[in-house]
């Protein structure tokens, strides 16, 4: 780890205060050591800042003196881009206000360090809705969030992360402050840079606030339904939104060996419609008025069922049974944590691909691994699928965890044959870098790599992440 | 105008073939002047080239002859970035075929030429939607509508074109092919270039096909309501999702005048309405159900009226009354011209702010001409206002032309103090250039211009437009 100089940490302490800064062990340890465990990095310093005047200080002072920066958020990301190896890390904490609320315009101004639930009880309290909704949303802040572009179960009706901002306020490399916290819809005054730094994972800047776009309110019917096969689910969609259009808000699929995990591993949940059929979907409509959402839901799901589409239904009758269903889903990432070794990719394709995707990625990893077991569950109204390998419980042999790169490589060549994308909502941090430069268009990558450059030519904001240089 | 080489024009005819070029003048004068005639350009030569792979060695050919280049779509900007001042022009006309429709994955794949029309009808024979609607539908194309970033009357609900398209091909600068024609709706696998190119007007590359983005058909129910003030249309709008939610897809503000200007030049359109109030809106729900947009719509309008934010109000019983209500709004501009000098600038405001921003900008202008007419209309529900002053039409002295700069510094200045938007949908090209490098933050514009030498190293592509180099 490179020694800092006495003379920047002293001025660095200076610009940030006596709480704005730490080098006690526990604090760096802490930072350096994302939640779920699989990877683990180091820093030298913490800071803290509790201003965006502070952080475009420290970066300009990092700038001078070539000491390179990993922003940090609420440490929940999947690709290790958020965790310092080496550099310092500038986490956002300190920076939770809420700036300003805007409900004629749908808008409010979040500095970064605020967790998403946060921004979502704000706008509940403004009577609108801010509807990205995801299971870590009480750690995960807006920063991060944005820099990673994340998805969750609401994509389908509104978009990902960088969908829900108007606007930024970010420090540049060189520690000019870009003020773009702008509440306007409408804006074409040059290149879009908002859409720039959402989803740079923090290698061009440090996102210090935001203006999310809020929405109305609406009222939620949640159906759950039994499927034979992935065909069906997918036409099920298409059937669905032909009654409802894009009030279709969530369309999950879940598989049956997940139930049986979250059934296992969390002793109150039960399984809605016990069935021997390998799928479940969990949908949601949501529309401004819950008669017309559970009216048109009730005709689609009375058409796929004369289409035979699906087996069983059950429509929610009340937010209790809405929420027990929406608690089997965002519980299946951490009972297969509980399962034993699980080999993770998040992937999409085109919707209309989905079932040969999986017909064809499962066989050539059985092909490896004979015994393998699928968990295959996610946002299938996106293409997006969380496509876990696993053994069985009872399995003799552990051989899967030997296996890591021959199975990601299976899936990254299947996910690639079927027009996808090996990182779909995760990102690329580090793990995913050197694989998508191996597969990625090489005109993207230098286009990439010459906007980096540009941008930040000493390389100080966090380096090595999303492309090499 | 600088000459080409023989050379060059000996290879760049080769890459071309016989159909795909023309030194005709007629020709030349043709792309060279844009519709509404204010402006004119010049060019040396045309390029029409058939296929991305022609346009690829075209651009690899000046970009080593030092060749500039104006990409030209439909020719229907206003604010000269697709017409060529000495550069070549290079004319999507020929590239207009659809690749391919997949209707269960909601995406289609089209050539840049194409016109927004055959857009709209591939999806409507699908059975989809292709929600992009504007005035200039039937001759703006789908690479100029992205390159420019287009707006339209369906902002509200389905956002601009950037926000309608899920991949890009794009021939860079060098004369690479970037193919980043994806269909997935989730692709986090790196900065994301579709959005640098959105909007970059030609500056960055040249769009060469493009995967939209398709959506459930809906049904539509439209109404035509009288106001007594500002402050009451953006109340107005307010109340209206409330009950309607994000289904409200247009609310489009229209003053009196234009409603008098328009039965003026167009004899078959009646005021649906008539009425001694300033102003009048034009809304559209539209849901899966025409059934439950006319009751929400109903229920809105009833509270309103209760409200007394509506004086009088009348929705469509079909949909030939529907298209009379929007026909008159579509045909403000062209009736417009047909009125005497205007000066029109194309603005946003935070919708919160619209009111004050009209009373205050109606009053510095009035200052400075006494006897100026205003004619406000467009789309209140992004804060887009089409803002213009006018003179009325039995002035005895003719004024306006010879303060143009007087009045647009006002409006400039207006719509800064109002934390707006000097150019909501419209853009920069060479028009707004230098007014926007005086107003955007230096920090901005300096990235800009760093990511525009990034890419464009040779400044070949669309040279001057958007920011200065």
């Amino acid at each position: 780890m490179k020694q800092l100089s006495p003379d920047f940490l002293s001025a660095a302490k200076d610009i940030l205060g006596p709480k704005g800064w730490s080098e006690n062990p526990e604090d760096l340890e802490k930072v350096a050591s994302p939640w779920r465990g699989t990877y683990k990095g180091e820093t030298p310093f913490l800071a803290k800042p509790e201003t965006t005047e502070q952080t475009a200080a420290l970066v300009k002072l990092c700038n001078q003196h070539s000491v390179a920066i990993t922003p940090q958020g609420g440490n929940t990301g999947l690709v290790d881009a958020g965790t310092p190896h080496g550099e310092i890390c500038i986490s956002m904490q300190r920076m939770t206000a809420i700036r300003s609320v805007d409900a004629v315009n749908n808008s409010l101004v979040i500095e970064a360090g605020a967790p998403l639930v946060t921004a979502q009880q704000a706008a509940d309290e403004a009577k609108r809705l801010f509807p990205l909704s995801l299971g870590s949303e009480g750690t995960a802040t807006i920063g991060g969030l944005i820099s990673t572009n994340a998805g969750g179960v609401a994509v389908l009706r509104y978009g990902m992360m960088r969908d829900l901002i108007l606007g930024l306020e970010v420090v540049l490399p060189s520690g000019e402050i870009w003020n773009g916290l702008s509440g306007l819809r409408k804006n074409n005054t040059g290149y879009d840079l908002k859409h720039l730094f959402a989803g740079a994972e923090g290698t061009l800047g440090i996102i210090t606030a935001a203006t999310l776009k809020l929405f109305p309110k609406v009222q939620r019917v949640s159906a759950w339904v039994t499927c034979k096969s992935a065909e069906d689910v997918v036409a099920l969609l298409a059937l669905v939104r032909d009654h409802a259009g894009d009030t279709v808000t969530s369309f999950e699929i879940i598989p049956a060996n997940a139930i049986a995990m979250v059934q296992a591993d969390v002793p109150d949940t039960r399984d809605p419609l016990p069935s021997d059929l390998p799928w479940r979907v969990l949908m949601e409509v949501s529309m401004s008025r819950a008669a017309h959402a559970r009216e048109v839901i009730e005709e689609a799901l009375g058409a796929a069922y004369e289409a035979e589409l699906v087996k069983d239904a059950v429509i929610a009758e009340s937010v209790a049974q809405a929420e027990s269903f929406w608690h089997i889903r965002e519980t299946i990432p951490l009972s297969k944590r509980a399962y034993g070794t699980a080999l993770n990719q998040d992937i999409s394709v085109p919707v209309s691909r989905i079932p040969d995707f999986i017909d064809s990625c499962n066989a050539a990893i059985l092909e490896l691994i004979p015994k393998s077991e699928f968990v295959i569950f996610g946002h299938v109204g996106d293409g997006n699928l969380h496509y876990s390998v696993c053994e069985p419980a009872d399995a003799s042999e552990h051989v899967l965890a030997g296996q890591q790169s021959a199975v990601f490589r299976i899936i990254y060549d299947q996910v690639m044959a079927f027009d996808g994308s090996i990182s779909a909502e995760h990102g690329v941090g580090r793990l995913k870098r050197d694989e998508l430069e191996r597969i990625r268009p090489k005109a993207a990558t230098e286009t990439m790599r010459a906007i980096k450059r540009a941008i930040d030519p000493n390389n100080i904001m966090n380096p090595q992440r999303v492309i090499s240089t």
